[in-house]
């Protein structure tokens, strides 16, 4: 069969890992997918570094709208990232009824609504594998696998650069400062790695999940979003020693009142596999009525695992590129004319349980009074440390697990608890999912 | 738009699930697929169970031929099982044109050859993800979400009742008879627990995923097949000491020789995340060339979770059931045409590591004898316990772990080993898998 031409804009680390499988898995890939799929044309800003890695085996330009016009460009694969020219090109790409691979997660997340509902208009595919979990195909499991459950919950490791900070401050109790220094010399975290360490990337790709999981809009802007840089080594350790560990997770949960989205620390019990999943890996826990708990694990970033990504899709828009568009999974999920839209729950209107540190003289009545509080607010405590204070130390801490709640009646709780006088330093509070 | 009619063929445990998942999530389901999915004829020996669930909402026969031959009918699902009936009936009902979902392990592994190449030619869709590993969604990993990856091996835990037997025998310290009595008293076994114990169920499995790993047909005959209930207590015990644990494994790896296809119990560092796979749970690890190694985790059996395989599959089928066959995925990922034949290994060729495990007359020299016939063989040691033999005990174990090394060269060495006077009984052989 006549092969399929793909333009690649972007040719950095992933879009060269693209080219590189493509080349070498060609004879495998095409009999998978029944027609040779190449790349006929890359653009990229920097031409020799292009030039290097794709020599004379396709067009180079500096012009990646040149690549969008051409007319025998049939799929797009945008490795650009970002929300600017990125979605220019994608909106471009669209208009001239090409397919697009994307893996851009932030564009997805935040201006998601729009692109599908351009492409669905125009009858052309979005296909974005890469832009959540890297090479784990968990965008597939969610909107093909699953697809006879009602979705309840999805709790992800998606940031293998926290994973792996909080990999290490376990392993060797070091504070977040030292070991994100050690991870920018690794390559494990950028020089700027705000996107990462506060939780953002992580804020994108749950939101993207939470659309296909629950069929509806992307609703990035009224996530909760919660970084590890205030995370303090001694929690760590805490949670340890109560049988958890401490993973940045973005979970979304479909409750009768709304959708819970958010990105936090939590604690989660030490038995479950996801607890296990260590350094820059990623796994995806999701929970359906019918399959129950299922859990996704590999490379959640790197060239070629990305690239595994991207080209499952070119595969996938390969063999339907042809066909009818009712014939083609929908974008996110469930067919566009029965998309709803539910709405996302404020963070005070969340359940979960909690993790409480508090920093307390050592005096009679002040765990009474403490509890008081919480029994006042129909908080239960479901474990509890009191550390014995140091020799001449007249402070000590309490940590205190709490059963599930609402998160305005925590804050309530924390608020009459802070203005206790014997507690000496604000209360750290993380949440707490037991994931079953 | 019109519904699309699926007639079943036989509802016990997951024929049950599917009805019901069907009914119950019939709202979500009908919008991811686009049209309405509706069971109108359901085959069972047993009328008056049948009824039972199906109630008046659908036609009710004990005659499954009348169904394949239903002209009103679609898609067929088969869960009869086994190779007789069922495989007739396959077969009818794809001479007659319709798509056909089975769960039915047994039947494609032995006879997959011949019921792909029917459904091909009469151009009709048997899809299976039902068959391998229950719920969690690793058919449409392999053949979708991994299609830009040279699949290098897969390992999996694909048999619950083996997984929840030897999870207990390491928990409680319990030999393997015991164990299976009270798996059998809980319903994890079945009275007959052959096909489990045995390893068959899971040569079954593996032998459907290494042929659409591969592009290769289904080769069950040649599979290696080696169950747990000659496993021993102790030697759980052994592994633990040495770092490993034991489960049950379906290999199956590309060589540049051939095609390994095995089932055995394994060690495996207890630090990979497959290891902490336990009771019933199933887990799949896959290594890719591009993706490195991904897990799938979840429900191996049970009626939901296998009635959630069932049901994706009947939305895939749905979705491109009037499409042109060259826009779907082929039954063993590979075009039809360009499926090749690689050889399966003979057991002595397969190369991987062991554990040796030798009863030995507590004297000199012994030790010196047995290290020498390895090295003759060219077999490295890389962990070795020697118990120190109990008061007045004049045996002891001596448990190795070696390097990798070809089986033919072990058993050649378990010839030699076993025939020292100082052995004093058979030796026992474990594979190990360092699964990186």
């Amino acid at each position: 069969m006549k092969p399929i031409n793909v333009g690649l804009l972007g040719i950095g680390t992933v879009g060269g890992g693209v080219f590189t499988v493509l080349a070498r898995n060609a004879e495998e890939i095409t009999r998978r997918a029944g027609r040779p799929i190449r790349i006929t044309a890359v653009a990229d800003k920097n031409l020799e570094h292009a030039r290097a890695i794709v020599g004379d085996k396709a067009r180079l330009t500096d012009d990646a709208f040149s690549v969008v016009d051409d007319p025998e460009i049939d799929i797009v694969i945008e490795l650009i990232g970002g929300y600017g020219v990125a979605r220019e090109l994608v909106m471009r790409a669209i208009a001239n009824g090409k397919h697009v691979v994307t893996a851009n997660k932030a564009l997805l997340a935040t201006q998601g609504n729009e692109i599908f509902a351009a492409a669905q208009q125009r009858g052309v595919m979005i296909a974005f594998e890469a832009a959540v979990a890297g090479g784990i195909p968990i965008i597939k499991a969610l909107r093909e696998g699953l697809s006879a459950n009602r979705i309840e919950w999805i709790a992800g490791i998606i940031n293998g650069t926290t994973n792996f900070i909080l990999s290490e401050m376990r392993d060797k109790g070091l504070p977040f400062a030292t070991v994100l220094a050690e991870a920018q010399r690794l390559g494990y975290a950028e020089a700027d790695p705000t996107f990462d360490i506060e939780g953002v990337d992580a804020a994108h790709k749950i939101t993207i999940m939470s659309a296909i999981a629950f069929g509806i809009p992307m609703h990035f802007a009224q996530a909760h979003v919660e970084g590890i840089s205030r995370l303090a080594a001694e929690d760590i350790k805490y949670a340890e020693q109560l049988g958890y560990r401490i993973k940045l997770l973005g979970i979304t949960r479909r409750t009768p009142e709304g959708v819970e989205l958010r990105v936090h620390p939590t604690l989660i019990p030490e038995k479950r596999l996801i607890a296990n999943v260590e350094g820059a890996m990623n796994a995806v826990l999701v929970k359906g009525d019918a399959v129950g708990a299922t859990l996704y694990y590999g490379k959640g970033a790197g060239a070629e695992p990305t690239a595994s990504a991207v080209i499952a899709d070119l595969v996938d828009v390969t063999r339907t590129a042809t066909a009818d568009p009712e014939n083609r999974v929908p974008h996110l999920a469930f067919q566009p004319h029965s998309l709803v839209d539910l709405p996302i729950l404020p963070l005070a209107e969340i359940s979960t349980s909690y993790y409480l540190r508090l920093r307390v003289e050592d005096r009679p009545g002040v765990l009474a009074d403490i509890t008081r509080i919480l029994a006042d607010q129909g908080i239960s405590i479901d474990a509890m440390i009191q550390r014995e204070p140091d020799e001449g130390e007249e402070q000590t801490d309490i940590i205190m697990l709490t059963h599930q709640t609402r998160e305005r009646q925590i804050d309530a709780a924390i608020r009459f608890i802070e203005a206790l006088p014997a507690v000496r330093a604000p209360l750290v509070r993380l949440r707490l999912e037991n994931l079953l």
